[in-house]
């Protein structure tokens, strides 16, 4: 009997397995406060009581992203132990707020299962669902990676591929906002006069600034999502490996990109939703980490006074600058882009 | 117009402003843990809610520091965004306690503007004061900065330059000390059996250890402080720049000092006052942070039974240990200190 | 008179002398956070309130090794600022639970003193009790450490070296427990489905990963704890010293074997003794730490229904995965062990 937990195999998974992920987690200021040294976050909703309360939340809600690394970081020795890569996210919808006290515990519903064609790996789609300690979900998502075979001659299960949305519809958002009175927003206290109005489909804006990433921060940062993802961790195992480097927790670049995103985005409260991800290129420790984002959609929230929401393109680059947008398309021949994200923010009309 | 904050240049001061700064902040346990994990401040005041309550405290207050580097980081986005050296600190005065729970913000009044004689900066002048939930100023200090011209054409004010007091006088000292019972100190606690009347005007104590200071840790710090001054953070950048590093916050310098100065000042529990402050040369990571004291004034506090106060002058100096007391005024032939600060700190009589 | 404490030598200490130690400290929910992102444990009653409410715990306890950590760096100034080596720990019993907003306190008898044939150092033999705020003993240790005399020629005392036992017994085990209902304990969550008798004695476990480590993460640690010694800290003074760099502090090695644990031990949720510790060999930044276990003891806690005792003895190494166990005692031939921990862990039955 193996007490080491070997992590799941691609025919470990059944299609509509439910897998109940240790290890629970009460989150409290403590780790707000280590999320704010890690990302240097400035969101006025997020960091301050005074503020939060102000509009209508009980007390400044946790940050969104940290939430989302908590019930990630579950799933882990679960899903994606025996995981080469990390393919994609869709239909992320953060459904209730949590603050500090709350208890986050997740689960993960196989909704796909697709061996690929060298018979060595195939791919894995889980719904995960993050709950507070009423049982209430707190988030959604589904992601996708690519696991290992324990065996190359094991049969695959039939192939199912879970249709999944490229986008949520604005009036899908905003389940994680209380009933909130905008007009007690203070803008000279959020840092941004920018509404709603301000901004323009199609927009381009430089966040300008950078933020160099150490090793000390992102593995800081990992385990304290309790991500178990070995690849982040240990530099005797990665200094023989791919890179010969550890690699930093995807998850730790899209902060650093909202961190920098205040730039620009300040009155952009809340995460409603992500709907799709991609980690185009891995962040090493020693690199700077720039983001600029694109406005794709801008629509009031419907039946929420005072609330709209934008979708956002943000991508975060290493060792680039971003003031010239490099490029839409991560190619090749156009190196830096290491993150792709879209989703909807929420922010005052 | 422009989404991404460029800061203010000096041509946007106008004396007699008043700048409210974003982003407000509740200070909590996990701050508080961070700061002792940053600089391993032993003083038992901050450190217990047991021996503070026993002195009269509702329960240990927040360190003054962390409360000024608080304050202090609110006000670069819209003060020294563009300023090339942070010239001068005076007259800062810590009124009230703060403790964990309470949420502080900022503002800043220009009361002095100056341009330089080569037209392309100018000094100014702010008074920062620091404020609770409640609206209670908890800190007040000045500092003027040299600040860029956006155009150097642009037309100047009339010069005007604050009188500033080099020192606060013992009798202005305390407001930030609830009603305290000086009879239940407990010197064994508190790791120093040293009073007022220990020390004489003139004595110079060595604080004994060094401590070296790595880029995550300083990085960690200057965001808990929500501080955005770039040259901390993004090595891409400053590769190219005048150092060719990351520069490390003034006040990270600051925090390790008085954390250092524990050896020595053990039973110096709150600082009352800043006279003066310079950052003498810069420390970059790798650098060894040592410290030493020399007592400049030492009073009681009048209507404070118990209670006296020292006004310190305390040097830091990097990768230069202080048995010998290297310099009393760094000069370019007397390299090694990098910081000089001039305060007022309160202990047991 | 000497400000700066300059530590106690051989000389220093009396049979039978009491030595309260500095400084008192609130041990909070950032203390947790930090502790978790230091080390990345999953055990999930100190991990969750809604778990160890489950189980009868009036919230999630402060892990053990926190609370040991906080208790021995409070007796460094006192004890071991002038020590050439830890030698040994022993007698180790957590007794009772520590919660946040628990405050801590130290005192240390010395139980033995003998100096060493060359004239130039003896060992001082102490117990160390950690206190709460209600004076409860949660904690009680002896350790023994090799300290300079001030002086050679300084006559010594008459030697007494303690009896100390070698292990404590099942029956003394699990005073720090509350009464628990063990039906509650859920293995999905604790991320284990291991309990006491699926263990055997002299069963070898590997606990599989590896954790780097860099410089700021041990001197944050060591901060946290307020542990003062100078070799961890200082690289301008180590450079010059016996490795030429700061050395880790080994109860850093201890919570990072303790933490690599959790992958074979999960429902060991608590140690609650630890029968002696030996810091084999240094560990230094750029490391990576393995670990594996095996099971010595096991046994039911009399008169605690549903719950027994493992006697493990954890060894850690420095670039050496344990898939191995590459050495029963460490030798000069056989490198890479740093750490041998004897210690007895609580689980469910």
């Amino acid at each position: 009997m193996n007490k080491n937990n070997p992590g799941n195999y691609f025919e470990d998974f059944r299609l509509g397995q439910v897998i109940r992920h240790a290890t629970p987690r009460t989150i409290g200021d403590g780790d707000r406060a280590l999320y704010a040294a890690l990302y240097g976050a400035r969101f006025a909703v997020q960091s301050a009581d005074s503020f939060a309360k102000a509009i209508g939340y009980p007390s400044a809600p946790i940050d969104d992203l940290l939430v989302f690394h908590m019930v990630f970081g579950k799933t882990v020795p679960d899903i994606s132990l025996n995981a080469i890569a990390n393919l994609g996210y869709a239909e992320c919808r953060f459904l209730k707020p949590v603050f500090a006290g709350d208890t986050l515990s997740a689960n993960s519903e196989i909704i796909g299962l697709k061996e690929n064609s060298n018979g060595k790996t195939g791919t894995v789609y889980v719904r995960t669902r993050g709950q507070n300690q009423n049982g209430e979900t707190v988030l959604s998502y589904v992601r996708w990676v690519m696991v290992r075979k324990r065996d190359e001659v094991s049969k695959a299960p039939p192939a199912v591929v879970p249709e999944l949305r490229t986008s949520l519809a604005a009036s899908e958002l905003g389940e994680a906002l209380p009933p909130l009175d905008m007009a007690h927003w203070d803008d000279a206290l959020s840092g941004s006069t920018m509404r709603l109005s301000d901004y323009a489909v199609g927009e381009k804006i430089d966040h300008g600034d950078g933020m160099t990433v150490e090793e000390a921060e992102h593995m800081l940062a990992t385990r304290l999502y309790q991500n178990t993802a070995r690849v982040h961790f240990n530099q005797f195992a990665e200094a023989q490996g791919r890179f010969g480097r550890r690699l930093i927790y995807g998850g730790h670049v899209i902060s650093l990109a909202r961190a920098l995103g205040f730039n620009g985005l300040g009155n952009a409260f809340h995460i409603a939703a992500i709907n799709g991800g991609r980690h185009v290129a891995p962040l090493f420790a020693g690199g700077t980490v720039f983001a600029w984002s694109e406005i794709r959609e801008a629509a009031p929230l419907p039946e929420r006074a005072g609330l709209g929401a934008l979708r956002v393109m943000t991508r975060a680059t290493r060792d680039l600058p971003c003031h010239d947008y490099p490029t839409n398309e991560a190619t090749p021949d156009k190196p830096g882009v290491i993150l792709e994200l879209d989703y909807w923010v929420v922010l005052p009309r």
